[in-house]
């Protein structure tokens, strides 16, 4: 991302906003990790039977940077905004489901409003950029860039400035919210097409192998949304560094969630990163600071072509595969519980010696 | 089985003890589905995108009979008991773990434990033939059977009356305990061996597919269970038919858990099926009455060898796949709130009409 731009005075962009990615260091506790091992070893259960849950409960030690991890106050953000790109018709649906889906937010009868609220998960809506305007309503924070990106076919999404400022707000969002984990959520109509030029253009992929069905397009619209796509890509084609690319390819929604999930990282708060547009914003994030990567526990395989590919490329594997392709944080939300019983089975469970269970001849 | 016997007297069997399979109709009701997928459809989520939780949502709605499905006072079975054929050395653990796990239980310090207390799911323990005896202790339930099968190495485990009273204890149990969803657990060193024979020899299955690691056995540990198992078979050659197999090569809190599964099928209660004990359990269960598998969610695919296997036997899919080999019901109790979660999708979601949400185009 180039560092000098011109004034901008553009709706939602603060004169002069700095953002700097902030600090993420490596997780290196090795004392910690040999602590919480020896710990999970000690479970009455045969040694290695915990599976999923050891690893879990180990990672999520080591985040916390303790050896009696406690999830509090989980935090799930619904990053929206719509997509000029939407006008060309990549989508099954038209952008007003954006706005409409954030009323769904707001009333509690969306799939993700639903899981949070079963599972003790607060939920706000950030309206990083809908073409529709909100009054104020609880749950909803406005940190608006404009009505939309730009059609990314023709040009830049946004300016480097508004990228700038997306960012600043996803980590000011973070440091104002209490608890230490972060769930990831989305909603833009449009938002599979910011995603997969993303992981195209960082991943070195061709778009065909990461551009799907979306909200539900068939083989014919999903030839049709690939075409539209690598003409974006053209438009776009200086655009390779990780910020770069997402000021050129993303989405205002995506790239304020690139700003929060690095503000997480910097503070070691656990990220439940959701489907493929979620994913897509933890491939960027973690092309600033890799490290990033050690927070983020995967939620799900989302049904959405290009998220098993981009679950590769990262190098990770996912908790659930359960079919789901909503977004929204949904599967963030669903699999919330899993980590949760990472954390009580390493300080609820008994041990060999405290239980007085005999270990193996 | 046979259905004339010569008067027993075993400890726990009660002289002329009757037990007959309870009715278990197949579920049929193609306007209850309709009306299900009906309500699925217009969730406000693309079409198809709810994947599995739909699917779920509309098996519970055919379990319980209603379109609006409510999970109420899930209640986990711990059925415990021992095995003659672990004196064999066919566990990595001796005998006597059956027993200080049964009081790990009652301590709340066991995984299924932690996990059913995370969810608020009811745990009783059944000693259904542990070698050792219990004092009585809340949330235990003795229908002892015997202080374990005998070897069935050298004959069957157990003998028809004890088998049948087993099934009736089962069905009482089921019974007399209020909700509507049964959640199968077990302990008892020595039955990944009664489950791998049941699954050998209903299943038509080489011994060698589905006999593995236990508690932990090495490489050359599983041959000579392998090996082990194979005495048992030939020792009970004759016994082919469901419950003649179950008698012979089970356990009695295989035994006893089929009895709870069958009563419970027969009552509409959904079945949440953990790992290759309590699927063992469901095999010989749906021999004798098919539909049963209607009734049953499998939480979760163990690492435990032959559990793939066996789930590809009854042609069904799990929820989880997080490599545990526990047991206990603890794959049970961690799927559970995904069962939650399919029944809240249902009732509680806005449909696009509700939300003023606009469907495709």
């Amino acid at each position: 991302m180039k560092t000098h731009e011109p004034p901008e005075t553009l709706p939602g962009v603060q004169a002069g906003a700095v953002w700097s990615a902030p600090e993420v260091p490596a997780l290196s506790e090795p004392a910690l990790a040999a602590t919480l091992r020896r710990r999970i070893e000690r479970k009455t259960v045969p040694a290695g039977a915990l599976g999923w849950l050891a690893t879990l409960a180990e990672q999520l030690g080591l985040i916390l940077g303790t050896s009696e991890p406690r999830l509090r106050e989980p935090q799930l953000l619904v990053f929206a905004a719509d997509h000029g790109i939407a006008a060309r018709g990549v989508s099954a649906y038209p952008s007003d489901v954006t706005g409409q889906m954030v009323g769904n937010f707001l009333a509690g009868g969306a799939a993700v409003s639903v899981l949070a609220r079963q599972h003790g998960i607060a939920q706000t809506v950030v309206d990083c950029g809908v073409r529709r305007d909100f009054a104020p309503a609880p749950g909803l924070v406005i940190r608006k860039l404009g009505p939309g990106t730009q059609d990314c076919s023709m040009g830049p999404a946004m300016t480097p400035a508004q990228c700038r400022q997306a960012l600043a707000n996803g980590a000011e969002l973070l440091r104002t919210r209490p608890g230490n984990a972060l769930l990831l959520g989305e909603m833009g109509i449009g938002n599979t097409s910011a995603a997969s030029l993303l992981v195209a253009r960082l991943g070195g992929i061709d778009l065909a192998d990461v551009t799907g069905a979306g909200t539900g397009l068939d083989a014919a619209g999903i030839a049709r949304k690939t075409a539209i796509l690598r003409e974006a890509l053209a438009a776009n084609a200086e655009a390779v560094e990780p910020l770069d690319a997402l000021a050129a390819l993303g989405g205002f929604e995506i790239a304020t969630m690139v700003g929060s999930v690095l503000q997480a990282a910097s503070e070691r708060r656990v990220i439940v990163v959701d489907g493929f547009i979620a994913s897509s914003a933890v491939l960027v994030a973690s092309r600033v600071a890799p490290p990033v990567l050690q927070r983020c526990v995967f939620a799900h395989r989302s049904d959405e072509r290009g998220h098993a590919l981009l679950l590769r490329l990262l190098g990770v594997a996912p908790l659930l595969d359960l079919g789901l392709r909503v977004g929204e944080g949904s599967g963030a939300a669903l699999a919330w519980p899993v980590l949760e019983s990472a954390c009580r089975i390493l300080n609820e469970m008994a041990s060999f010696e405290s239980a007085g269970v005999s270990d193996r001849e």
